[in-house]
């Protein structure tokens, strides 16, 4: 099992030090909850007239919820881009709608760049502001049907640490009445009359685009089986952004499991959006890039290639994405997981 | 399995869509928790003088919790009825004491149109006040031996909604010092020490009763094997009231299995409370409702007979109440369970 | 198995009634609480000057955590003792500084003094301010790779009783990544990164101890294996201060299993730093108290003796301390475990 190294990007699905990425985990999985369907109101962190106070007084006072009273949740208003000069393309007080946050390929370069801009803002929140009370009155559920404590602590953390509240289940599959016979559709109208929005990991490709075609309320998929685990991807950005200093042009080297990690999946999508981007693929046989990332990258020009030489590769890039080997995903194929374990390792003190 | 339809009330022990009841679940869920052994101090929202601005100042202002300053939780003040001209036999400011939430042979007609009372109030604070701090300092302890997702976070949702805070066990049988040996009756005397309130779901008929002869704060029965669901039945009827526009006088179906559906057996007590009422069981043979219902229906002096026939007695009915046949109650007999299921279908288009 | 008398001491090891110790298990559990790597911020309880109005405004106004304004938790101030008489060594503004609490030879018996003194104060914020806030801003996560309902919601309720939030896992051997094969560090490194303090129990004697060397956040063993449970040693010291008035020279019981306890073995440890202190050890021969125990007792001039008569015994004692019989320790030897349990049975009547 390979240790992670200043290189290697942390990953939900990789095993090894998280050390780049650890502290801004809960506030990159909190961003897709500025989200809403009707959008959920985020004018406080958002707009730039709200957002003066935001920055001048901490931490003298923490932000008030006042300015939308009794606005109900549901009936938010547009987020507004903050005011900060590096926003790409977005201009401030310019609205960007989003709903649902459930698979990487949704979000353009520019929400990006919008999300990454409140990423930001939110990590001096949480150095210079114990006690936040940004989201003091909303109630989210991390509704998990496959056990995660990382993701889901992320996620209820950032909650948490913004002045929301949470409702959660560690293990809906065999706690919840989906244990009888009740489908995924009427557990979701279920929880939505309970909370403002709905975090949800399913142990099925595709459980978060069926939960979201029922709800009213924003759902956000903290990852569907093999499928994706777009918050993680964002996160996975925002580092890569912020320890390389650009996006435009890197080389990234995504290494290990590559047919079974979500996450390498929804992160390919998500580094489709820059330019002059190039991706190598170094996994052992078994568990190589599924056809679909590689016809996807092709169709945006974006340049990938496959290789079993990881120092090669790696020499020649700024990231190296390194992911587990999933024993759980290869069933009674002990042979396959021990041929493909442990042949790419990348050691700390490389 | 039968689908719901707008005439299907919903019942945490029916699969079906809950698109009637849901949003007040949390409501009516929250009800007992009103109710105290020496009474929980709901002054702010129960009495009249308290209760002007509650109404008049949402949302600007959250309710503050100050007017019972250190009050403790053990030693709060009897509820009153709140100001509105629709209650029936309670007068303004007359107090209405209640203990544990344990069986719904309990309640009164007039103390049910006290608590939808404050439910119908309850509906309000959720719709205009996000934040709402009347329950501001207690905490509710949701103790649950047998999982079960949406009734643990309907009141959990409740507790939130309003300012309290909840200490959670999914799984108190396979978790907790219950599957070392420890005593049901032990279990709460610790558990009481921490908590104002505990809710409590376990597996045995007449648990909730022995944890409430042990315990000094209230106990709230969210089902205790097959035997009540009191909560859920207040929901039930809250329900009917609202949608049907009246309780007395109607007539009722209820359909699916009533021999193991603690929710019909409640359902049936409460119903009994009101004048003139109607109930028809319609269930398949091997599920049919017990004997002590049927007895306790003929003493109240309220008619009730058995069909087969749903579509003709669904005519009749001001109110189709579905349940589902549960698979594991059938242990073993699978031939009766497939005897069972699939008999009585409510179709959405009918 | 034995009942529990008002000799016998509350343990989270012990099936008994916990008449005497239950209501404050939570705020001595809480105490480590108070304690920093580069300590906690407490001044606002610690400190003689914050301290006068936390006392005389009770409880028309609950504690602000403003004078502490924007400080992070990762920089907090020194503790300071209380401003009260009874507190043996320490001077009114002394700092005592801790870092984890992993087991309870730690302790001196000066920081054992001051953290009782805090603890008495808690009492009486949990008695006179329901909603304190003294904690607001603070996230806890309660880390239990074994579960244990009992002490992991007495740390959540002494949390939430003082405004701070909590992270929480039922079940982390199951349902997290350690059933991927992620070591605890790893699982360390990535929590830490979501709360202020982690609470953890494991099922292996030594974990905490590794998590706190891994962790920059104080980590709190909440029992370890067949290691230790400092903090249930910590509140069953004060309790039998509270209830003998005294702890030099007196004659203390350790009864059941002493072999597998991990709560008497830190209770022997933090009694061997009193004076005068005589231990009975009380147990059938298969799970008699271990030689590290006896040694260290030897050494530190603490007389102790083995008895098998727990009648006579229990005449020259203080306080008889009584233990369950830990059926899940004797594996398959159920021969032993039928041989050990039911031999020394306190009665409630005798």
């Amino acid at each position: 099992m390979a240790s992670s190294t200043s290189l290697n990007m942390c990953s939900n699905g990789a095993i090894g030090a998280c050390n780049v990425s650890k502290s801004q985990n809960a506030f990159m999985s909190f961003c897709p909850d500025l989200v809403g369907k009707k959008l959920v109101n985020c004018m406080p962190i958002c707009s730039s007239a709200d957002f003066t106070p935001l920055r001048n007084s901490f931490p003298a006072k923490p932000l008030n919820w006042e300015s939308n009273g009794g606005v109900s949740k549901k009936f938010g208003v547009p987020c507004h881009v903050v005011d900060v000069k590096s926003t790409n393309s977005f201009k401030v007080g310019q609205k960007f709608e989003l709903s649902d946050v459930l698979e990487a390929q949704q979000f353009d370069r520019d929400t990006l760049s919008a999300i990454f801009e409140v990423a930001r803002e939110m990590e001096k929140v949480e150095k210079n502001s114990p006690g936040s009370q940004i989201l003091k009155g909303y109630l989210m559920a991390t509704l998990f049907y496959e056990p995660s404590t990382r993701t889901r602590l992320s996620f209820e953390s950032a909650m948490k640490r913004l002045g929301g509240e949470v409702l959660t289940t560690e293990n809906a599959r065999e706690f919840s009445s989906a244990a009888k016979g009740e489908t995924l559709e009427d557990s979701i109208r279920t929880v939505e009359g309970y909370s403002d929005i709905i975090v949800m990991r399913h142990f099925e490709s595709g459980a978060a685009k069926r939960a979201a075609a029922t709800a009213e309320i924003p759902i956000i998929n903290a990852g569907d089986g093999p499928g994706q685990h777009p918050t993680q991807a964002l996160l996975d950005v925002y580092t890569i952004d912020r320890e390389v200093g650009k996006l435009d042009g890197i080389n990234v080297a995504l290494v290990g499991d590559l047919a079974n990690g979500r996450t390498v999946r929804s992160l390919a999508y998500l580094l489709a959006k820059y330019d002059d981007v190039k991706i190598y693929f170094v996994s052992p046989d078994v568990v190589r890039m599924k056809d679909d990332i590689k016809e996807y990258l092709t169709s945006k020009n974006i340049k990938w290639e496959e290789s079993a030489d990881l120092v090669e590769v790696a020499s020649k890039c700024d990231v190296v994405y390194q992911t587990r080997i999933q024993r759980e995903r290869f069933g009674e194929r002990t042979d396959l997981y021990e041929e493909a374990r442990g042949k790419y390792i990348v050691n700390q003190n490389v």
